[in-house]
């Protein structure tokens, strides 16, 4: 059911779909460069199994292969850019080196966007600060599919939040996560396996707790980090809202109900108050703060002493953000990364349109 | 077991206290004006039950009644401050005020503090923003009583998030939360009444998952905001873990279990690596991104499309953050903030030190 690709082979494939639909070499390079940084990480929900659907947007005119990203608004430390339908996957590395630029000159930069579409995962965009030695950040909102606490309707999308903070030897902090208790990706998993979710991930589309893994799709609702009231799920509503307001508020995009769905078959929301999908990216210079030197000698002191901590038992040890990421990456990018039958099906089908095979 | 006291009457008590501490009359007013603001918005575990905690802090000479505030490190959008061990509740305005004049200048701006103490409530920092047609964020670390995903070690405190954000005609969304599934403050309430905590908010000292209100105090720890890590508690512990570090690491303050203690009884951890606590505050001008009114406009929508959804049997409403503190606020303003007789004795033993009375 599953078969391993090498990376470059995959690349080659992805980065040729992308030429096909118009993009430039440059722009194509990018896109594949992001899109195959999930399935290298592990976040298959956001790599290349969502190539066709990215192909099926731009076929009916929602994504612009040659878009003309432009800052539209800016102060030395902030600034909107205008993605122009752009693929998300080439905007927000744009989006990301404004705000670099702008804490390389005053300190911070932040950088809110609109007009974008699906950006792939987050911690990709996050982590360009890195080489910097600044701390990135990178925010985005989703269609709705999560139900604020006591709500039945979806108003928020599971919105990641990524941050990525450099150390000293110690690899660097690289945290990316939903704002949901589970991720999308996790119930599409489940749904395959013919599994039900553990409590409080889903409610179905009366607003009852349920463990359907298929709840969503059927009209239900993931449910914000925490839960439910108890479980503090106000909070995880509270988190997902603030990405919201700072992607597609501050920037003039879609927010709440109205962001623009990622699958092409979705009719769009009426009545749109905003142009496309928003993004949010920081950039924080750490000599901005105190010497770089200094800094990462005490996040390598802080990685050592969470990493050594004492765990409960059964468990292997602390996990320092980043960790599971990295290693997954390392295995791939030595066995290849694995497809699922019905992907390879799918690519195998959007191959065969511009006359490519992926095998 | 409650009394009801006017916010005068209070405010002149906990006022004459700081005083007589030896603050200046500004300082006494402000962090009076900061304690308060805790008790008014219902967050009581933060206000003036606190009053003889900071006194006691004090008295160890761990708090400076007359400290020298100070930028020790800046660039256009950024600044360290050292709080030359004030009051929180006097440090965090002034480095607020910071963030604020820089964002004046350049759009946005970013205050990591070094060498303070508790702060009281987070969101009355981040609203200062509000009234300059800022966005505010404020955060803090503070003593560990949290254990990370798998650990049963204490490695985290609560470390709290404030975000503010202005509204037009609506009033400003204002969240304001803790990064565990629940604030200390709640299981301290459980464990007056003799009640079990929900599954997922507390775990033993050997780190088996536990309903006790009281096991926090026998060496047990909060959760993370998610309880475990089916529920998500591996974001808590990230979302904790990077308040921890803009606010710790950042500025050169302590972070992880090196945060000092609260109660003055408690030995100081040892090699500390940096200076006191540590907060971090950002303000984002509003029209460094759009023009305020048509950003206004939007967060009235969003507003109201959030306040009026679809909601689950037995919910009144969907809530809008900030709206049970305003309500609280108003409540408590015109009838007086309860006070448990334990807190009245101990306000009154500590006004006899003084020769004040609160009643």
């Amino acid at each position: 059911m599953v078969q391993l690709f090498p990376y470059q082979q995959l690349f080659s494939f992805a980065k040729n779909i992308f030429l096909h639909i118009g993009c430039s070499d440059a722009n194509a390079e990018t896109a594949t460069k992001v899109l195959l940084s999930a399935d290298l990480r592990g976040v298959d929900s956001h790599g290349i199994a969502r190539l066709s659907g990215y192909v099926r947007l731009w076929e009916v005119k929602r994504i612009n292969a040659n878009p003309v990203i432009r800052v539209v608004h800016e102060t030395p430390s902030t600034a909107v850019i205008d993605g122009d339908k752009g693929l998300g996957l080439v905007v927000a590395p744009v989006a990301m080196q404004v705000a670099i630029d702008k804490a390389k000159n005053v300190g911070t930069g932040w950088v809110s966007v609109k007009n974008s579409n699906h950006f792939g995962i987050a911690g990709c965009h996050a982590m360009m600060a890195l080489e910097n030695d600044m701390i990135g950040i990178a925010m985005t909102n989703a269609s709705a599919l999560v139900a604020p606490t006591f709500s039945v309707e979806r108003l928020l999308g599971t919105n990641p939040i990524a941050v990525a903070i450099p150390a000293g030897n110690e690899l660097p902090f690289v945290a990316d996560f939903a704002t949901t208790t589970a991720a999308n990706g996790k119930l599409e998993i489940l749904q395959r396996k013919n599994l039900d979710t553990p409590d409080g991930w889903v409610q179905t589309k009366s607003g009852e707790p349920s463990n359907r893994a298929g709840e969503v799709k059927d009209g239900g609702a993931l449910l914000p980090l925490g839960s439910d009231k108890e479980g503090g799920s106000h909070k995880g509503y509270m988190l997902g809202s603030i990405v919201d307001i700072f992607s597609g508020v501050l920037s003039g995009a879609n927010y709440g109900p109205w962001v623009p769905p990622f699958p092409a078959y979705i009719p769009m929301p009426e009545n749109l108050p905003g142009e496309g999908i928003g993004h949010f990216f920081g950039a924080m210079r750490i000599d901005a703060f105190r010497p770089a030197a200094d800094f990462k000698l005490h996040m390598d002191k802080w990685i050592q002493r969470f990493r050594s901590a004492k765990t409960v038992k059964g468990a292997t040890g602390v996990i320092i953000p980043g960790d599971p990421e990295r290693d997954m990456e390392r295995e791939r990018m030595a066995d290849g990364i694995p497809l699922l039958s019905a992907v390879i099906d799918d690519l195998n089908l959007l191959g065969k349109k511009y006359g490519l095979k992926i095998e």
